[in-house]
C-alpha cells in the first residue's frame, strides 16, 4: 500500500478530489504506482490527506470508470493492468502548427463561381436540428446504418427530386455518400472503369481528373449553343456520356428538350452506354420553365442521376446523392453490398429533418431569391457598363459569362480586374485541351455572384469598368 | 389586388398568422396567385379578416422571409417570381417504406467478432461538444474545409499516433477519410491501380474485394504462427503487402518484431514496393507488451498506416485516417489535390475536442477494462467447458478463436450451436481461395465478446457446452 503525498491546494481551482485523482492518475501513467498495486482504503486516505472520505470516494470513482483502478470486493482498490495504456499529453502537444505559406494576393472582390451565401445558411435551425437529434439518448445513432444511407432521408431526397426536379424514383435507387467525388468513385467501382467517358468541353474538370485517376478512358466532345454535340459523341467511341444538362458548368448552357432526346437515343441504341447526369445547381433558376432532369424523360434506364446539397446547403455539407438505374442498381448490390455508408447518421438524420420539416424548402426560396437579386443587380450593372462585351449563361445557376471581342487576352483582362482589387475567372481553365478554344475566339470571362452582396456586386462592376475601360479608350 | 377568403379557426392549434400565411403559401404555390400579383395592404386584409394588424404583418413577414413574397417600397407587397418553386408536400409524401424482409433468424445470443459495445458510448460528452461545436455562430464550419482534413484533428490524430502506437509522422502526412473503405479507394487513386496486391489468407475479406474492384490484380499469401510469410510474398511477384501485424484479422496474430524488420525488407529490395499497415483495433491488448506498429521501424517512408475509430469509439463515426510516406505524399499532392474531404468540418471538430480534452483516452481505458472483463470471463468459461478445442488469438482484440479436432465440421458446429440460440462464426469464410484450408485441418470458430455482456457470456458458453457436449458423447 501506497503513502500518497499530495500536496493538496484548498484555494486552487479544481475541487480537491480532482486535485486527488489527478495526482494517482499521474502516478500510475508515469510507472511510479505500477499495475497489480494496492491503493490506500478511502478510509485511509481521507484521515491521512485530512479531506472528507466523499472526496476521496469522488476521486476513486473516476478512477474506476476510466479504467485506471479496478475495485476488488472485501479487498480493495487495485491499479488495472494497463500495458498499452496511451497516455496523451494533447496539451502539451510539441509538435509546431505547420507553417502554410499563403502567397494568393488579397482581393477586395471575388467573382468566383464557385461560391456560396453563407451568411443565409440557416444556423439556428441546423443547431437546433442537431440538438433536437442527438437529445434523446439514441446510441442506434452510432451502430453503423444502412450502406446506402438511411431509409427516411433517402425517401425525403426521393420526394423532393420527385417534385422540384421530376426525377422518377424509389427510395431504394438513393445512394447517399460523403460528397460528389466519393459518389463518381463509387460509380466507377460499380460500372468497372472499363470505359470510355465523354465530357463537354469545357467542363467540370475535377469530373475529368477523378475519371483518369481511375483509370478510365477519358475524352471530351465539342459543345455547340445546345449543349453536347451528339454526332461528334457517337464517332468518340464514348460509351459514357457526363453532362449537366440544366445548367453546364462553366458555359451556363441549358440543354434543350430535342438535344436531350438525341442524347437518350444515343444511350439507347447500345446496351453498355449511359448517360451521367450532373444536376449540381439546378435550384438556382431566374428565366423560363424549369426543364425538369433529363432522367425523368429515360424510360429504360440509361440516366445516372446525381446531385449534391454543397451548392443548395452549405459546401461542408458532405452530403450528395445518386439515383441508379434498376440495371446498375443491382450490379451495386453485387459488388458494393460491402461498403459501409460514408456519412455519419448523426448527419443524416439532420438533413433528413431539415428537409421534412420544410426548412429545405424555404431555404431555398430564400436564396433564391437573394441569388436572384445579386443576378439582377450584376446584368443590370454590366449593362451600363462601358466595355465591350456580351453576357451569356445569365438564366441559372450562380454566374455567367462575358464574351470579349478579339484583341484583347483572358489574362490580360484578369491582370486589369486584378490591380483594381478584383478576381474574375477566365473560361480557358475549364479546357481539357486547353489552347483549342482560345485560338479560335475572343476571351470569355467568369463572374460569380452567389457570395457577393448587392452592393459589393455594384462597386466591384464600377472597379471593373476603370479595369477595363481602358482597352476602349486605347482603341479609340 | 385579391379578396382572400381565409377561414380563419381561432380555436385550432395553429395560431391565426400562421393560417393566414400557410393559406397564402398555398395559394401561390397551387398557381392560383400569380407571381407578380399584388397582395392586399396589412391594413386591408386584417379588416377584411377580423384579426390584428401585427397578426397579419406577422404572417407577411414569414412570407417574405421564405421569398414567396417580395416587398417593394411604397407599393406593397407582390408575389415573387417563384417559376421553378419547388413545393414539396413531405408530410404527404406517398412513396410507402420499402418493405424489407428480413428473414434472418434471431439468436439471443450473437459472438459477431465485428460487435463494439456501445453502451459504454460516451453519449452525454459527445452530445456536449457537438453542442459547443455549433454554439458560437460559426459559419466558417460550413465552409469547405481543407481537403486532407482539418490541421487541428490531423494534429491530434498525430500525437495519439506517436503516443499510443509509436508512429512517427507529421500532421501533414495524416489524411483524414470517410472510413476505412474510402481510404483504400483513395490509396489506389494515389498509386494507381497497377499493382498486385498480396493479403493474408484468412484476411479481412472486405479489403481484398475492394482492391479487385479497384481492378488491382490481387492474391492471398499464407500465414504461419507469426503472420504473413516472407519467402511466399516474394515469390507471388505482390509489390503491395496489405497487413494487419499488431492483431491479425481473423487469427488474432500478432506478428512478432522479427517478422516486422522481415517484411520490412522485402519492401526495402524494390522501389515500387509500399506495406499497407492496417492497425484496425489496436488500442484493445490484454497481455505482454505492446508492440509498437510496424510504422515505427520504417526508416524510409515504406508503410503506409491506417486506423479508424469505428472500433475504438463507434462505428458510426465516419472517421477514419491515413499516414502517408512523403513519396507518396507528393503523389497525392500531385493527383488527388481536386478532391475536398469527405468528413463534414463539425464532425471534425468534435473528435479533436474528444481527443484534445481527454475524453478520447478516458474512453479507451474505460472500454479496454470493460473488454479485459469480458475477454477474461469468456476464457475461464471456456477453460471449463467439456468440450474438446484449443484457444488462439486471445491476447488482444475483441474476439478469439476456438480451434476444434478433426472429425466435426465447421458447419455442423455452427449448426448446433444455433439450435441452442447462439450464434457463432466460422473461420471458413474469411478465407478468400475457401476450401483449402477447411480440408487441411479441423474446424475453427470465431467468438466475438466485445458487445456481450459478463453474465451474457457465462450464458451463452453453457448454452454452447449444451450444443457442442453431444459431440464428445457421441465418440465415447
Amino acid at each position: 500500500m501506497y503513502e500518497l503525498t499530495i500536496s493538496l491546494d484548498p484555494r486552487a481551482k479544481s475541487p480537491l478530489y480532482e486535485q486527488i485523482y489527478g495526482y494517482i492518475k499521474q502516478e500510475i501513467q508515469s510507472g511510479r504506482i505500477r499495475s497489480g498495486d494496492r491503493l490506500p482504503s478511502t478510509r485511509a486516505l481521507c484521515r491521512h490527506l485530512d479531506v472528507s472520505r466523499s472526496t476521496v470516494e469522488l476521486a476513486y470513482e473516476q478512477l474506476l470508470s476510466e479504467g485506471y483502478v479496478e475495485a476488488v470486493p472485501y479487498r480493495g482498490y487495485f491499479v488495472a493492468q494497463l500495458e498499452g495504456l496511451c497516455h496523451l499529453d494533447s496539451g502539451r502537444s510539441e509538435i509546431l502548427h505547420e507553417q502554410r505559406k499563403i502567397s494568393e494576393k488579397k482581393y477586395e472582390y471575388d467573382f468566383t463561381p464557385n461560391g456560396v451565401d453563407l451568411k443565409s445558411f440557416p444556423y439556428n435551425t441546423w443547431r437546433r436540428l442537431s440538438r433536437e437529434c442527438l437529445s434523446d439518448d439514441r446510441a442506434e445513432l452510432f451502430r453503423l446504418g444502412d450502406p446506402q444511407g438511411e431509409y427516411g432521408l433517402r425517401n425525403a431526397i426521393c420526394s423532393y427530386l420527385h417534385q422540384a426536379r421530376g426525377v422518377k424514383c424509389r427510395p431504394d435507387q438513393v445512394i447517399v455518400g460523403a460528397g460528389s467525388d466519393y459518389l463518381l468513385m463509387l460509380l466507377i467501382m460499380i460500372i468497372g472503369n472499363r470505359h470510355k467517358v465523354a465530357l463537354e468541353n469545357p467542363t467540370y474538370r475535377q469530373a475529368y481528373r477523378l475519371f483518369e485517376n481511375l483509370s478510365c478512358e477519358v475524352c471530351t466532345v465539342d459543345m455547340d449553343k445546345k449543349g453536347m454535340m451528339v454526332d461528334q459523341l457517337t464517332a468518340s467511341g464514348a460509351d459514357i456520356a457526363f453532362v449537366m444538362p440544366s445548367h453546364q458548368y462553366p458555359l451556363g448552357i441549358v440543354m434543350p428538350i430535342r438535344r436531350r432526346l438525341e442524347l437518350l437515343n444515343w444511350a439507347y441504341e447500345k446496351e453498355n452506354r449511359y448517360i451521367i447526369e450532373d444536376d449540381y445547381d439546378s435550384e438556382f433558376r431566374y428565366k423560363g420553365k424549369p426543364i425538369p432532369a433529363l432522367q425523368g424523360y429515360d424510360s429504360i434506364g440509361k440516366v445516372i442521376y446525381k446531385g449534391t446539397f454543397s451548392k443548395s446547403i452549405a459546401p461542408a455539407i458532405r452530403l450528395g446523392y445518386m439515383v441508379l438505374p434498376d440495371p446498375l442498381l443491382e450490379e451495386y448490390r453485387r459488388k458494393c453490398f460491402y461498403l459501409s455508408s460514408t456519412v455519419s447518421r448523426v448527419d443524416q438524420l439532420i438533413l433528413r429533418k431539415f428537409i421534412e420539416e420544410g426548412f429545405f424548402e424555404r431555404h431555398l426560396n430564400k436564396t433564391r431569391a437573394l441569388y436572384k437579386g445579386r443576378h439582377d443587380m450584376l446584368l443590370s450593372c454590366l449593362k451600363e457598363m462601358d466595355a465591350e462585351f456580351s453576357v451569356s449563361g445569365e438564366n441559372a445557376g450562380v454566374h455567367l459569362l462575358l464574351h470579349f471581342n478579339e484583341g484583347i487576352s483572358e489574362e490580360e483582362l484578369i491582370r486589369q480586374a486584378a490591380e483594381e482589387g478584383v478576381k474574375v475567372y477566365g473560361l480557358s481553365e475549364y479546357f481539357v485541351e486547353e489552347d483549342r478554344r482560345k485560338k479560335e475566339k475572343g476571351a470569355v470571362i467568369l463572374l460569380g455572384y452567389a457570395n457577393m452582396g448587392e452592393d459589393k456586386i455594384k462597386e466591384a462592376v464600377h472597379r471593373l469598368e476603370k479595369a477595363w475601360g481602358q482597352n476602349r479608350k486605347q482603341k479609340d
